[in-house]
Protein backbone atom coordinates (compact mmCIF):
# COMPACT_ATOMS: atom_id res chain seq x y z
CA UNK A 1 0.00 0.00 0.00
CA UNK A 2 1.46 3.47 -0.99
CA UNK A 3 2.50 5.25 2.36
CA UNK A 4 -0.67 7.76 2.18
CA UNK A 5 0.96 10.47 4.58
CA UNK A 6 0.04 13.70 2.99
CA UNK A 7 -1.19 16.92 3.55
CA UNK A 8 -3.91 16.32 1.18
CA UNK A 9 -4.93 12.62 2.65
CA UNK A 10 -4.73 14.98 5.92
CA UNK A 11 -7.00 17.21 5.20
CA UNK A 12 -9.24 14.45 3.84
CA UNK A 13 -9.64 12.93 7.02
CA UNK A 14 -10.16 16.22 8.46
CA UNK A 15 -12.93 16.75 5.72
CA UNK A 16 -14.64 13.10 6.17
CA UNK A 17 -14.48 13.96 10.32
CA UNK A 18 -16.74 17.06 9.66
CA UNK A 19 -18.53 15.22 6.89
CA UNK A 20 -19.67 12.19 9.20
CA UNK A 21 -20.60 14.55 11.89
CA UNK A 22 -23.10 15.77 9.50
CA UNK A 23 -24.54 12.59 8.67
CA UNK A 24 -25.57 12.23 12.17
CA UNK A 25 -23.99 8.51 11.75
CA UNK A 26 -22.93 7.39 14.73
CA UNK A 27 -21.19 4.27 13.60
CA UNK A 28 -19.18 5.85 10.99
CA UNK A 29 -17.98 8.32 13.29
CA UNK A 30 -17.11 5.73 15.92
CA UNK A 31 -14.88 4.49 13.03
CA UNK A 32 -13.08 7.37 12.24
CA UNK A 33 -11.29 7.35 15.73
CA UNK A 34 -8.17 5.97 17.33
CA UNK A 35 -8.75 3.65 19.91
CA UNK A 36 -5.16 4.96 22.11
CA UNK A 37 -4.66 6.42 25.57
CA UNK A 38 -4.27 9.77 24.16
CA UNK A 39 -7.63 10.31 23.14
CA UNK A 40 -8.99 13.55 23.75
CA UNK A 41 -12.23 15.93 22.93
CA UNK A 42 -13.30 19.18 24.09
CA UNK A 43 -16.38 19.93 22.32
CA UNK A 44 -17.18 23.80 22.44
CA UNK A 45 -18.24 24.95 25.93
CA UNK A 46 -17.42 21.41 27.16
CA UNK A 47 -15.03 20.42 29.80
CA UNK A 48 -13.27 18.14 27.77
CA UNK A 49 -13.36 14.44 27.66
CA UNK A 50 -10.37 11.94 27.65
CA UNK A 51 -10.59 8.48 26.97
CA UNK A 52 -11.80 6.51 23.61
CA UNK A 53 -15.07 5.59 25.66
CA UNK A 54 -15.90 9.35 27.46
CA UNK A 55 -15.62 10.49 23.85
CA UNK A 56 -17.54 7.82 21.99
CA UNK A 57 -20.16 8.46 24.42
CA UNK A 58 -20.28 11.73 24.23
CA UNK A 59 -20.54 11.39 20.29
CA UNK A 60 -23.34 8.93 20.74
CA UNK A 61 -25.34 11.75 22.95
CA UNK A 62 -24.59 14.52 21.01
CA UNK A 63 -25.80 12.99 17.48
CA UNK A 64 -28.94 11.40 19.13
CA UNK A 65 -29.79 15.44 20.13
CA UNK A 66 -28.64 16.62 17.24
CA UNK A 67 -32.03 17.49 14.42
CA UNK A 68 -29.38 19.04 11.63
CA UNK A 69 -26.18 20.38 11.83
CA UNK A 70 -23.78 21.79 8.82
CA UNK A 71 -20.27 22.97 9.38
CA UNK A 72 -18.53 25.50 6.76
CA UNK A 73 -15.26 25.14 7.64
CA UNK A 74 -12.72 27.40 6.35
CA UNK A 75 -8.84 28.47 6.85
CA UNK A 76 -7.79 24.47 7.48
CA UNK A 77 -3.89 24.39 7.77
CA UNK A 78 -2.08 20.76 7.46
CA UNK A 79 0.57 19.61 9.09
CA UNK A 80 2.73 16.69 9.18
CA UNK A 81 5.19 15.35 12.04
CA UNK A 82 5.95 11.69 11.23
CA UNK A 83 2.84 9.68 12.26
CA UNK A 84 0.96 13.24 13.80
CA UNK A 85 -1.19 14.93 11.47
CA UNK A 86 -1.83 18.28 12.77
CA UNK A 87 -5.00 20.16 11.43
CA UNK A 88 -6.11 23.53 12.73
CA UNK A 89 -9.79 25.03 11.20
CA UNK A 90 -12.11 27.46 11.85
CA UNK A 91 -15.98 25.97 11.95
CA UNK A 92 -19.31 27.82 10.73
CA UNK A 93 -21.44 25.63 12.75
CA UNK A 94 -25.26 25.71 12.06
CA UNK A 95 -27.18 23.54 14.03
CA UNK A 96 -30.69 22.49 15.49
CA UNK A 97 -31.51 21.03 18.52
CA UNK A 98 -35.04 20.39 19.28
CA UNK A 99 -36.72 23.22 17.40
CA UNK A 100 -34.30 25.52 18.10
CA UNK A 101 -31.52 26.67 15.40
CA UNK A 102 -28.14 27.63 16.53
CA UNK A 103 -25.16 29.23 14.91
CA UNK A 104 -21.63 30.00 16.01
CA UNK A 105 -18.05 29.79 15.49
CA UNK A 106 -15.45 27.53 16.33
CA UNK A 107 -11.62 27.21 15.89
CA UNK A 108 -10.44 23.60 16.35
CA UNK A 109 -7.18 21.90 16.88
CA UNK A 110 -7.46 17.97 15.21
CA UNK A 111 -4.93 15.62 15.74
CA UNK A 112 -5.04 12.12 13.26
CA UNK A 113 -3.11 9.24 14.01
CA UNK A 114 -1.46 7.54 10.95
CA UNK A 115 -2.55 4.01 11.06
CA UNK A 116 -0.17 2.09 8.88
CA UNK A 117 -2.15 -1.21 8.58
CA UNK A 118 -5.02 0.60 7.67
CA UNK A 119 -3.39 3.55 5.48
CA UNK A 120 -5.45 6.01 6.83
CA UNK A 121 -5.38 8.61 9.43
CA UNK A 122 -7.62 8.17 12.71
CA UNK A 123 -8.45 10.98 15.07
CA UNK A 124 -7.26 11.05 18.81
CA UNK A 125 -7.60 14.75 19.74
CA UNK A 126 -9.98 17.17 18.71
CA UNK A 127 -9.81 20.64 20.79
CA UNK A 128 -12.60 23.11 19.77
CA UNK A 129 -13.46 26.01 21.17
CA UNK A 130 -15.53 29.12 20.74
CA UNK A 131 -15.23 31.94 18.93
CA UNK A 132 -16.71 35.01 17.43
CA UNK A 133 -18.13 34.51 13.48
CA UNK A 134 -16.35 36.56 11.26
CA UNK A 135 -18.79 38.23 8.57
CA UNK A 136 -16.99 36.00 5.76
CA UNK A 137 -17.75 32.77 7.82
CA UNK A 138 -18.80 30.77 3.76
CA UNK A 139 -15.82 32.36 2.41
CA UNK A 140 -13.10 32.30 4.48
CA UNK A 141 -10.13 31.98 5.19
CA UNK A 142 -10.74 33.59 9.02
CA UNK A 143 -8.11 32.59 10.52
CA UNK A 144 -4.97 35.17 10.81
CA UNK B 1 24.24 14.96 24.09
CA UNK B 2 21.76 12.60 25.11
CA UNK B 3 18.13 12.39 23.96
CA UNK B 4 16.05 14.16 26.05
CA UNK B 5 12.58 13.06 24.08
CA UNK B 6 11.05 11.84 27.33
CA UNK B 7 7.62 12.66 28.83
CA UNK B 8 9.39 14.07 31.74
CA UNK B 9 11.38 16.51 29.63
CA UNK B 10 8.46 17.54 27.78
CA UNK B 11 5.96 18.08 30.92
CA UNK B 12 9.22 20.43 32.23
CA UNK B 13 9.08 22.41 29.17
CA UNK B 14 5.16 22.62 29.44
CA UNK B 15 5.59 23.72 33.17
CA UNK B 16 8.63 26.33 31.92
CA UNK B 17 6.19 27.89 29.58
CA UNK B 18 3.45 28.82 32.27
CA UNK B 19 6.22 29.57 34.47
CA UNK B 20 7.74 32.31 31.93
CA UNK B 21 4.38 33.44 31.52
CA UNK B 22 4.11 34.18 35.21
CA UNK B 23 7.03 36.33 35.13
CA UNK B 24 6.02 38.82 32.57
CA UNK B 25 9.36 37.91 30.81
CA UNK B 26 8.58 38.39 27.30
CA UNK B 27 12.61 38.31 25.76
CA UNK B 28 12.06 34.48 27.76
CA UNK B 29 8.74 34.09 26.48
CA UNK B 30 10.04 34.51 23.02
CA UNK B 31 12.53 32.26 23.23
CA UNK B 32 10.15 29.02 23.99
CA UNK B 33 8.95 29.76 20.71
CA UNK B 34 9.62 27.45 17.87
CA UNK B 35 10.23 30.09 14.63
CA UNK B 36 8.22 28.31 11.91
CA UNK B 37 5.18 28.12 9.85
CA UNK B 38 3.12 25.74 12.03
CA UNK B 39 3.11 28.40 14.95
CA UNK B 40 -0.59 28.51 16.39
CA UNK B 41 -1.60 30.46 19.75
CA UNK B 42 -5.17 30.34 20.57
CA UNK B 43 -5.51 32.83 24.04
CA UNK B 44 -8.51 31.41 25.65
CA UNK B 45 -11.56 34.14 23.84
CA UNK B 46 -9.49 35.35 21.08
CA UNK B 47 -9.33 35.11 17.42
CA UNK B 48 -6.27 32.30 16.94
CA UNK B 49 -3.25 33.36 15.51
CA UNK B 50 -1.29 31.90 13.13
CA UNK B 51 2.64 32.64 12.38
CA UNK B 52 5.57 33.12 14.83
CA UNK B 53 5.17 37.39 14.55
CA UNK B 54 1.65 37.57 15.21
CA UNK B 55 1.73 34.79 17.99
CA UNK B 56 4.97 36.95 19.74
CA UNK B 57 3.36 40.39 19.45
CA UNK B 58 0.16 39.01 21.10
CA UNK B 59 2.46 37.92 23.85
CA UNK B 60 3.87 41.23 24.32
CA UNK B 61 0.72 42.97 24.51
CA UNK B 62 -0.64 40.57 27.12
CA UNK B 63 2.22 40.59 28.67
CA UNK B 64 2.58 44.11 28.97
CA UNK B 65 -0.78 44.63 29.99
CA UNK B 66 -0.90 42.20 32.68
CA UNK B 67 0.35 43.20 36.26
CA UNK B 68 0.21 40.04 37.83
CA UNK B 69 -0.41 36.35 36.86
CA UNK B 70 -0.46 32.60 38.34
CA UNK B 71 -1.25 29.60 36.83
CA UNK B 72 -2.56 26.68 38.80
CA UNK B 73 -2.28 23.49 36.35
CA UNK B 74 -3.60 20.48 37.00
CA UNK B 75 -4.39 16.84 34.71
CA UNK B 76 -1.17 17.10 32.85
CA UNK B 77 -0.88 14.53 30.27
CA UNK B 78 1.92 14.22 28.20
CA UNK B 79 2.48 12.07 24.68
CA UNK B 80 5.25 11.84 22.61
CA UNK B 81 5.02 10.77 19.05
CA UNK B 82 8.73 11.15 16.95
CA UNK B 83 9.68 15.11 17.26
CA UNK B 84 6.01 16.25 18.46
CA UNK B 85 4.79 16.57 21.88
CA UNK B 86 1.16 16.81 22.90
CA UNK B 87 0.10 18.23 26.47
CA UNK B 88 -2.92 18.63 27.47
CA UNK B 89 -3.51 20.36 30.56
CA UNK B 90 -6.03 22.52 32.92
CA UNK B 91 -5.08 25.84 34.11
CA UNK B 92 -6.42 27.90 37.22
CA UNK B 93 -5.56 31.62 35.90
CA UNK B 94 -5.73 34.04 38.62
CA UNK B 95 -4.69 37.49 37.27
CA UNK B 96 -4.66 41.46 37.84
CA UNK B 97 -5.20 43.93 34.91
CA UNK B 98 -5.00 47.17 36.12
CA UNK B 99 -6.74 47.56 39.19
CA UNK B 100 -9.12 44.38 38.44
CA UNK B 101 -8.33 41.00 39.63
CA UNK B 102 -9.60 38.03 37.32
CA UNK B 103 -10.21 34.00 37.81
CA UNK B 104 -10.91 31.68 35.15
CA UNK B 105 -10.43 28.22 33.86
CA UNK B 106 -9.14 27.06 30.73
CA UNK B 107 -8.35 23.77 28.37
CA UNK B 108 -5.34 23.45 26.94
CA UNK B 109 -3.67 21.55 24.09
CA UNK B 110 0.14 22.48 23.58
CA UNK B 111 2.42 21.16 21.11
CA UNK B 112 6.02 21.00 21.36
CA UNK B 113 8.50 20.44 18.61
CA UNK B 114 11.99 19.06 19.43
CA UNK B 115 15.12 20.96 18.77
CA UNK B 116 17.70 18.73 18.53
CA UNK B 117 20.51 20.87 17.79
CA UNK B 118 19.43 22.79 21.41
CA UNK B 119 18.32 19.50 22.73
CA UNK B 120 14.90 21.10 24.20
CA UNK B 121 11.40 21.34 23.31
CA UNK B 122 9.85 24.64 21.91
CA UNK B 123 6.14 25.23 21.77
CA UNK B 124 4.70 26.08 18.43
CA UNK B 125 1.11 25.00 19.33
CA UNK B 126 -0.79 26.60 22.28
CA UNK B 127 -4.82 26.28 22.51
CA UNK B 128 -6.36 27.42 25.73
CA UNK B 129 -10.01 27.74 25.67
CA UNK B 130 -12.05 28.54 28.59
CA UNK B 131 -13.36 26.36 30.85
CA UNK B 132 -15.89 26.07 33.96
CA UNK B 133 -13.45 26.38 37.14
CA UNK B 134 -14.09 23.08 39.05
CA UNK B 135 -14.12 23.73 42.80
CA UNK B 136 -10.91 21.61 42.92
CA UNK B 137 -8.78 23.27 40.75
CA UNK B 138 -5.80 23.66 43.16
CA UNK B 139 -6.14 19.71 43.85
CA UNK B 140 -6.40 18.12 40.20
CA UNK B 141 -6.82 16.19 38.56
CA UNK B 142 -9.62 17.97 36.73
CA UNK B 143 -10.03 16.60 33.20
CA UNK B 144 -12.16 13.73 33.49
Amino acid sequence: MPDARTPESLLAANERFYRTFEALDFPAMSRLWEDSSRVFCAHPGWMPLRGHRPVLESWQRIIENTGEIHFALSGEQAFLAGDVGIVTVFEGIYSTVGHERHSSGAASTNLFGYDEAAGLWLIFHHHASHTPIPEDAESGPLLV
